[in-house]
């Protein structure tokens, strides 16, 4: 044949594979979306249009890839948590890696319109992304909880630095100075006093981020396409994967999407199962 | 801090660098295309819009990663080799797998409308990706040779399979019955005397698939973005990266997109600096 | 400096380490030990001086390397269990592997003669080594599990095979020919109606293999050297670092050499601890 | 079968293969040698007998590796080059690794009485490994160059310091102190002017090292254990796999112990064929 004597240089293709019965986490995280949100104007501190953009690329992710059982987003980065017994793609890291990170970010151009009817994209964004590994459940917890405290850390502070030019009049070099030093107190209490905010009453999506967990119900799926989103639903997001699933009926789990605190044992008390299976 | 006690979860981010002066050949291909090129009506056995598109998708990965120096790509894959020297996000596999696969589907979906002006996309594409190393020159002209003796190959079967339904009126069953066991020549034969298809004077886009170089120039740059490519141009689809590297008038390349032989010595011998860089 | 230019070399030396707070194997192989144990007259089945040397290249192993908790040895080869916790070397795997079998390699060569006095060593013998991962406690145990299985079915198997040649006067085909199909019940019964070997009555270092545990002591370590083994120490092979433990006084465990399962609960019940450091 | 239910532990051992056609530098060092030298007396700077017994470790284990073409030592390291063809072990990282650090230990070891026959050992001595791979000829030169560069300044900084000490009475702290900031060329006026060294006349063998190349032989080979080193062989040290091969009368290649430059083009001019086999 043709092409045989050439065949050899697939003996380079070297074996990737994840360590068994381990959780993956699957981070993505925007590439340079400090210039991205300036471009198409990005209201700050946080836009919604585009953290539900992020969410719906999210949730399409776990459309399809049902062995994802949990996901956290903040700003221009997602996790997600596969369980450790998948066999997706038997494992291999860089199937892996490459084709959630496409799919993601496939998603995210596809239905960027319907949250941005008024800006056309510039340009075509892109995200990178990345597999850690974590043996036990308690790394996987700690993991989530780290996400979640840099949220709030990273927000407080945008909250507060947005607050001083916005309301203050501050500009960027004088509101970074303001701030310099201050700890969590200090920042409450420069929104409070100065611009009338008591930050703990902000919608709990900006403070806590967005968490999607894959819900078990006891009743057989109807419509798995209802999905609990604040982002609805139309049949052109739906991939085909994901209608061939649901023509057999064999899935019988929900997507919800949470704005709640996942540091604590109340959250793994409730949707522990998702550790588990 | 409030994260500090979590942070310890970043120890199990484990480094992944790339063998340093070994090429790199980083391959994309479609995911699920069978089904996506039926549901989107592509002509068969090639669809120029879509290869274009692919092209198009390459051709920014390339303006924007400066140490890809080659491209090739036929049907729903393409295959880019980075210079043994690159420096890119310090060879991190994971990093450098997910963020190409990203633009390059996000450059897909981006340009879709242009292509496919009157067929919405149904749903997102996405790609695979992967990074084969190469230790030497002559196991680079071996994989690109590899791909291009594939592409024959293919594009034989699938030229005389479509004729063989399209004009003579099989069946798919059929029509893979005739060609089972039949070699180049017999393909040829068939095309030639049953459907006056000659072969060889089909546009060698389909037979040689797609090459992108990087040719080296001897004047300034004076206009980076009039690269010579069968998709036109616009200004929306330059990346911000570019256009900075453009403002330095530091980039003296230019893209040239071929449909030729690169098996052979003769591509070789005009574009080893390819290689050698 | 004369070497500096050189020094770039060190570029391609990539790192190696091992997932955090997951159990490491470390398992050894004799290398080619079925001409080595021929060219130096082992008894067959089993030859109680070799296992015996085995046994005190493993307690050396144990010695040196605190986290070590556990080993197993059959035949030629050793297997030891890290605690997850292990900074070894920071977890570099070649580091690991390599001096974890020098060591081995090294005492087997070096106590030799003790076990050995009147066969001299025909020439140097060498082991291969490999680290595994576990995530869990559960996967530790079945890999110990699988290890006592597989000396049970294969010493039930020579048991058999040598009675049948040394007291049945066959040769090794046709040995082998009668067990060929043999279910474990059908060894035990040629055996006792054969040979009248009782085969539960074995030496249960046989049957079972040999098992270190580091056993948690409550007292002061007066004599670390006083291990309870069956391979009296002197001071001959009591390595540097050991001896300089010991004058630290910090050592509070003891090595205990057993023969006994450790498939069932008990031993786990009796020595989890060893799993939870 | 007894075992088959804990034989999935098998799945979590990860292939660890080596790029295909990349040069393999595998690198042993003694572990803890500083300790080990001083507790069996060695002579310093430089212990020929100790030097003599590294020799001949390596070189059993390029009789008994035949895919070593190339190997440098120096003090208590020894690196070897594999050729980029080798296929040992298919080429598995651990295997490698592990076996040839084993075997060289096992050497060691088992030599030892020949070159210190007055001097027992006093515990079993360990070395660690490694593997390194260079996709070019050029590199494995650098890495070789590179090590005897190393030879060279550690080799003239001893030979100062022991002179500073031995012949000048020095306490080490005072040596060092003399030494501290002086270049190569005031090293050498120290040992010329204050203790009559010419330390270019000093047995090249300390300040070049040890350099095995296995060179080819037109002739077929009568006797291939007549190989010219300076430590005798006997019938002992060689290994079950050597004689086999022997006898087998296919090997037609001898190896030589030069303590030349390696640096310099003349080398690599005589034995080039080294790199490209």
């Amino acid at each position: 044949m043709a092409g045989s004597k050439f065949a050899y240089v697939r003996k380079f293709e070297l074996p990737d594979v994840l360590l068994p019965s381990t959780f993956m986490v699957f981070r993505l995280d925007g590439h340079s979306f400090h210039r991205f949100s300036d471009e198409h104007g990005f209201v700050k501190p946080n836009d919604l249009r585009a953290l539900q953009l992020m969410d719906h690329a999210a949730k399409s992710l776990m459309e399809e890839y049902k062995d994802i059982g949990l996901a956290f987003g903040e700003s221009d980065e997602y996790s997600f948590l596969l369980r450790k017994s998948t066999a997706l793609y038997n494992r291999r890291q860089a199937k892996i890696v490459s084709t959630l990170t496409s799919l993601f970010t496939s998603c995210y151009v596809f239905h960027w319109p319907r949250y941005f009817p008024d800006v056309p994209l510039r340009y075509p964004p892109s995200f990178d992304g990345r597999i850690v590994l974590y043996p036990s459940e308690q790394e996987v917890r700690d993991y989530f909880a780290w996400r979640q405290a840099d949220t709030h850390i990273n927000n407080l502070y945008n909250t507060a630095f947005w607050a001083l030019i916005q309301q203050g009049g501050l500009t960027t070099t004088d509101a970074h100075a303001v701030l310099r030093g201050t700890v969590s107190k200090d920042k409450h209490e420069i929104l409070f006093s100065r611009f009338g905010v008591n930050y703990d009453k902000l919608d709990p999506r900006y403070r806590k981020g967005s968490v999607f967990v894959r819900a078990e119900t006891a009743e057989e799926p109807v419509d798995e396409l209802s999905i609990k989103t604040d982002a609805a639903s139309t049949q052109a997001d739906v991939s085909g994967e994901a209608l061939k699933k649901k023509k057999k009926g064999k899935v019988a789990t929900q997507l919800e999407l949470l704005h709640c605190d996942i540091i604590r044992d109340d959250f793994w008390e409730k949707y522990g199962h998702i550790l588990r299976e």
